[in-house]
């Protein structure tokens, strides 16, 4: 294998350095030529693909529809909602006034309640429109200032944000959940990546939410990643944005709302969890060719070889198989190249294998080999793609399980901290607190968990009364 | 039915107002509140989805990748291609530098050759690397002066740009030509708009290409509209970005590129072409919701019908019905309604149809209803669409026919554009020729069809020795 091709950094070395090298050489991503902006390559943008299926399906059933706004924002939109123009501020772009007819300034998206709920103020009118549950898949920027790190900080990124109206806080409390319930079976389901699921501290909150609900990952470096966030936007936008009906009692009442979204840094996410030494690896579902064939060809018994590999390959069409029966490559290169970019499954076939009438699958995850024969591929490979879907996130789940951990003084808190765990500990919620934790730890407050029991305990800093068991962690 | 809710002017009638009502009271499109930016609405970003669904098959069957590249431009990138940066220099929309940490101005993409060539410098080595075939579904900016129009004209709009590099000018040329021949089929198949394809001339071709093919439809007010465009860039902008590759004769070698486009605004053609004095007729293969059903109740029978029209809804699903059983509507309320939106079949069913085991299928192109037995609808129903989408496509078929002239002098090509004809005349193809006939008409040239035989004939207008027959109209 060329140097050039393989990954140089051990994933247990320097961690970031092992990261970026996946995500170039795999040919994920790419920098742009714009400081902190990137190129989604193909291999990643089917896995973007990938998620939007996945998740397009679920909103439906839900009934949300996708829509498109547009990508500038006048700067009084952004003052409508106090907390949130604090929040966004710093972080717009604005557009050049000059020779263009706007009567204020714009600014491009950092996110889109406000120019949302301009509309749906002129668009709800009675109970009827009710609920109004809208998404959009679409590029935001938010011009940040620190350092660049592919899928998981960039300027611009990709996400998808749900925004929905209801007549009642119930209704609406019940969907914030809800949706929080659809990433949590994306994560786990799609992406075999285990989340934790809890509502951010008053600290950590969306700027203009009344509370934010949220999934955290644990990655193998010790820090925590934020997966997607689920907002109950209470009734302030609606004040902001003059967005009332008529309730069923002819009454003119203001609705509640909620918003929602995660980003391509999910893409990040599924790289940092399951990549290896070698490479990226795919959970089966997520990848779109699930299977890399490689025949394994001598000069006198090349043609038969091709031949029965070609045929497998049609009928192994559902799983998108790679087919590459280049010459110039040799197939241990060949099986680098696929293990590099994660490919599932390898199925190699030689003079060999044609006698016994069989193939070698080799899985990604493992390396495990077996020979399975050519009557029972068909039944054996879905099967195969399933245990590795399991087996993934069962090595996730067990890592994470390992990475939490409880502390009773703030001694244990500091050193768990230091080795990269997601802490649980009685906290007192304050704002104070919380900055203090952060300034002395570098850890910040991921989430209270959402099913805790009562319990009486004390702030693992200040010592008065806690109000909440609440996780820390060192974070992305 | 209620004023607000219908369309108020005739197609035949004010043409252009009749097409803002359908617009916006079949809940397609609404002004954004900065000038010149539409919000796409859920029943237009549906038809967007079809269209994206039709279009990635067929461009995945051509090896065509769908990938993500930045939003922002830097300045200099536009500078390499000469002619490309004359043509959209006028519409850019730059980001305010200040508090920016950017080395040159950036401006929002207007199209992304430029970003996307200086990629493929970097990623282009040998001709293993060839062809290249990207493709990216994104939002672009064009700050035109012109009045928006929803859907034809707006400063952002969603669309898919096509960038292929080619070895030779003979795969290049032979892509762009199947590319049209893909969106024509798109447009054909999908979307039942005939069109006329062929070469734009010189002077209304994309800035910097070699040459661009295009797909003309004719609207029911006399008006071409440019359905999609494939350009043969050849070798100018491998020379300005520098992409070259190691040849198979291990020589240094330039490259040809391609590059391909279509719009939402194709969602307009199909208001246009389809629509009528009741507002969206959306052709089935496009539809996402096929059929509405509305039951006809009565109070004593209430129950039975209701119950029976759920259970035909269930065995329907395949076609996604709307099942309405809103009660604060009445039926001719709720035929009203879906007609505006376009939905393809209404399937009515009362206590009478009840009794005789069938109901009452309504065209929406036609109005024409039939009576189908229970029994035979999961097999009428198919056909019946594909009646409609086939009449669709038959009917504006015939329109383009009849609006397709010629002309044999200059008062016959003055008289024929005037009454909103397509008129198919020989042309010399100089510039200044062109800009006359533009500025004493206000046709355009649309396209150079590509199956012209060989002829002999003067220029329309300056009676030199014509190059081509030529197609002219007023266009959008």
């Amino acid at each position: 294998m060329e140097k050039e091709q393989g990954i140089t950094e051990k994933k247990a070395g320097n961690f970031s350095e092992w990261y970026n090298q996946v995500v170039l050489k795999a040919e994920l991503a790419d920098y742009g030529p714009v400081r902190g902006f990137m190129i989604i390559r193909p291999n990643a943008y089917r896995i973007w693909e990938s998620i939007q299926q996945y998740f397009n399906k679920a909103i439906e059933a839900l009934g949300v529809s996708n829509a498109y706004f547009p990508l500038l924002i006048p700067e009084s939109f952004f003052k409508r909602e106090a907390e949130h123009a604090k929040g966004f501020a710093p972080e717009l772009a604005w557009i050049e006034r000059e020779g263009k007819d706007v009567d204020e300034r714009v600014a491009i998206r950092p996110t889109s309640e406000t120019i949302i709920y301009d509309s749906y103020a002129k668009w709800i009118r009675s109970w009827r429109d009710l609920p109004l549950k809208l998404n959009q898949w679409c590029n935001v920027l938010r011009w940040e200032v620190k350092q660049t790190k592919l899928f998981l900080r960039t300027r611009e990124f990709l996400w998808q944000e749900g925004h929905c109206v209801y007549e009642t806080k119930e209704e609406c409390d019940k969907e914030v959940k809800g949706i929080l319930g659809e990433y949590q079976k994306l994560c786990h389901e799609l992406l075999a990546i285990p989340t934790l699921a809890g509502k951010k501290t008053d600290a950590e909150k969306f700027a203009g939410a009344l509370y934010t609900l949220t999934l955290e990952a644990m990655m193998p470096d010790g820090k925590a990643l934020q997966m997607g966030t689920s907002h109950n936007l209470g009734q302030d936008f609606a004040k902001g944005f003059g967005i009332s009906f008529i309730d069923k009692e002819e009454k003119k009442a203001l609705p509640w709302q909620s918003s929602w979204g995660f980003s391509t840094r999910l893409i990040g996410a599924l790289v940092m969890v399951h990549g290896d030494d070698k490479g990226l690896v795919l959970p089966p579902k997520v990848a779109h060719n699930k299977i890399a064939i490689v025949p394994i060809v001598f000069k006198g018994d090349k043609k038969k070889v091709l031949e029965k590999a070609k045929e497998i390959a049609k009928t192994l069409k559902q799983f998108n198989p790679i087919f590459d029966d280049r010459d110039n490559y040799s197939p241990g290169w060949k099986f680098n190249e696929w293990e590099l970019k994660g490919i599932p499954l390898r199925l190699e076939i030689g003079p060999k294998d044609l006698k016994a009438k069989q193939v070698v699958l080799v899985r990604r995850d493992t390396g495990k080999k077996e020979s399975v024969k050519f009557s029972a591929l068909k039944k054996r490979i879905p099967a195969l793609l399933e245990e590795i879907q399991k087996d993934l996130f069962t090595s996730a789940k067990k890592f994470l399980d390992s990475s939490t951990v409880g502390a009773k003084t703030w001694s244990e808190f500091e050193k768990a901290v230091k080795e990269g765990k997601m802490v649980l500990v009685p906290f007192c919620c304050g704002e104070s607190c919380e900055e203090e934790i952060k300034d002395e730890t570098t850890a910040t407050s991921r989430c209270i968990p959402l099913d805790q029991k009562k319990f009486e305990g004390k702030c693992i800093k200040c010592g008065s009364k806690a109000k909440n068991m609440v996780y820390f962690a060192k974070a992305y």
